[in-house]
């Protein structure tokens, strides 16, 4: 059976800063959820005899948005949190009265498996209708072997019930929990001596295929980052890494030098990080929702990434805190307003750059022959409408392989 | 016919910054379209025999959202500026090169009143989604006689159409249209002694409740807002005022002395001003999104306004430009976030206190007795979620005069 979407008044077949391919005038051919043709109508339409159509109503089309660093399974929300803080309290406050990332460790481990299946499920709905048609997933907030363990098998359960493919990711190595207090190195080694071997024990649709690590002051050091990456490279998973947060710890540099697919945050990374990214192929993911909602205002410096050449991704950093938006097109708003990317540049952030940083390029990012029929219908003209209606609902329809959401 | 909306988790009845009025276990009940019986769902159930029954599923109920600035009808969009800003053009550059509100109004006089409708629809669609269930639209785009109607016209229809009160407000003293140019006197003087008459002798449907004025350095001074209080009273029309927007302006002491319904904007209103509207009555309705999205950091300063008791309002001011969000959970996000509001006054801002800057009270802005039954069903626990997930889709449903959208 074959699907043709046509009367597309503007289609991207893939984003690009240079080099982008789009057609005023444009159809789309799907067969067995995967794009058969894409190019102007009268091209694509000559191949779609008894074809299905759909009229997007000249609407815009574009791949869909890929969003490649969340943090989608946790218990509870920090709600609570941004009430008090708009009476005043500071982050480290709320820290030290118990809140922060480890309240919602204690929601996470109180949860069961069903909660947070059931919450995941809600959240990743919203993603749909923002226009995300595939994402990543870490653990994190579970931090011992049962709990993480249930936030692995609760994604495995959504990625199943929702027929979204989820990229699963162990980020033991997220924060030091409070059994652990004073002692990180402790930690350390039960994370990959007893945390890291359980979840590759797991079924198949639960094992996580990447491995993280937050390193930062107070958090996990270079050293430990390097032991993750032997263990990650015994257990043949690929390393992705937190770094260059809230300080300059020549993160993007370690994580060229482990071979990390990708460079996650990099809000102070230096010139030699960004060099170094270049050299390695390491892939910069850049969030700059968590900058905005944490009400900072050092942005990571994607201007002089773009210009060394660098495959600049776009993601939210979902989470219920520092992050609490599920929104790529809120991330694509920032990152054109904040970090003086183009919209087509940030379009490009969220589909074929950050497919790249998922190892899946040959598979989603664009809508060329032969790749999966993931795509979104906007309300919207040009892509440049999609970060501009700020906060508005510009996702007219999101369809994943072939089918309509 | 009756409806009881039931199993409702938390129902606000009415927000306020001190005295909410809030159920957790609710029900609704409603009647030709009007609110009958709010509170505990015992209390609400005992009164609704034979009523239809809507399950709230155990989601949050508020009143609806209301928008009390916006500029709802104009031609085309300015995303093409977005995209020049990101690559580093100013706005003043943008406006020399013919860009800016000016651009605005040449879309808005080629646009046919077909179009403005079309447009205004689709706009007005993604703000039921976002949760606004009234709001008031501003002319302002037309700036000539023809225009400034067509655009009253098209606010009209889309009232019609849709079926949402809006109220309308003339604002020719918008900005000083090309053919004035340098003659801002003579403008002022056909806006009151042309545009307005004719405005007055619409069809009632289209006739405007207000008018407005944008008292700033190069655009209007206080001398033009006198001559327009005069001319509003003996039309019998209010008067909204924009004021201490970009500059100090004594603005809100102006409001006040000008007996005006409102004061909008006031980001730089100084202590007189604010002792002023305690005493005038006048509402102030501050529009933290277009502070945002201009790029600005100095917001009104709305925790004093609060502490001396003033009915603090909030709105969207969308519009193509400065401000091109039609979400107000998201310009609750940065009250809270940025103006130090908390939720709960957020939530007034956009209900109670919203209405009355429309002179609604006694229709709108709250779920008690007797009330439209305009409200939202969110996808959340409490109130603190609508702005704390910013930029997700947060309502489940949006309900005007007892009709779910």
């Amino acid at each position: 059976m074959k699907t043709l979407v046509t009367n597309i008044g503007r289609l991207v077949v893939r984003a690009s800063a240079k080099n982008h391919e789009a057609y005023n005038g444009a159809a789309l051919l799907i067969e067995d959820g995967k794009v058969v043709a894409s190019g102007t109508r009268s091209d694509v339409e000559a191949l779609a005899k008894d074809a299905e159509i759909v009229d997007a109503g000249q609407r815009l089309v574009t791949p869909g948005l890929i969003d490649a660093h969340t943090h989608l399974v946790f218990g509870g929300n920090r709600a609570n949190e941004f009430e008090t803080r708009s009476q005043g309290a500071t982050y480290e406050e709320i820290a030290a009265s118990g809140g922060g990332i480890l309240s919602t460790v204690a929601a996470t481990r109180t949860a069961s498996e069903d909660d947070l299946v059931a919450l995941g499920k809600k959240l990743i709905d919203w993603m749909f209708k923002c226009g995300t048609t595939r994402i990543e997933a870490k653990t994190g907030y579970g931090l011992d072997i049962e709990s993480e363990l249930k936030c692995l098998r609760a994604i495995a359960r959504i990625e199943k019930e929702t027929g979204v493919s989820i990229s699963k990711t162990l980020l033991a190595l997220h924060a030091v929990p409070p059994e652990f207090a004073g002692n990180k190195n402790g930690y350390v080694q039960y994370a990959l001596n007893e945390i890291l071997p359980a979840a590759m024990a797991l079924e198949d649709s639960a094992r996580p295929q990447w491995v993280d690590v937050f390193v930062e002051k107070n958090y996990f050091d270079p050293e430990d980052a390097r032991v993750l990456a032997r263990a990650a490279k015994q257990f043949g998973l690929g390393l992705r890494m937190h770094v260059d947060q809230l300080s300059d710890g020549n993160g993007a540099f370690l994580a060229s030098e482990l071979g990390a697919i990708s460079a996650d945050h990099l809000e102070h990374t230096n010139e030699t990080g960004i060099q170094a990214l270049a050299k390695s192929g390491t892939v910069p993911i850049l969030l700059p929702a968590s900058v905005f909602c944490l009400g900072k205002s050092k942005y990571p410096d994607a201007r002089r990434m773009l210009d060394v050449g660098l495959p600049v991704a776009l993601a939210t950093d979902f989470n219920p805190g520092s992050s609490p938006t599920p929104s790529l097109p809120f991330a694509m708003f920032l990152a054109c307003a904040q970090m003086m990317m183009t919209p087509m540049e940030a379009l490009a952030g969220c589909t074929v750059h950050a497919a790249r940083s998922l190892g899946t390029s040959s598979e989603v990012g664009s809508l060329e022959m032969g790749m999966k029929a993931d795509f979104v219908i906007w309300d919207c003209e040009d892509e440049r409408e999609i970060p501009f209606w700020v906060g508005a609902p510009v996702v007219h329809q999101t369809w994943i392989g072939g089918m309509a959401r």
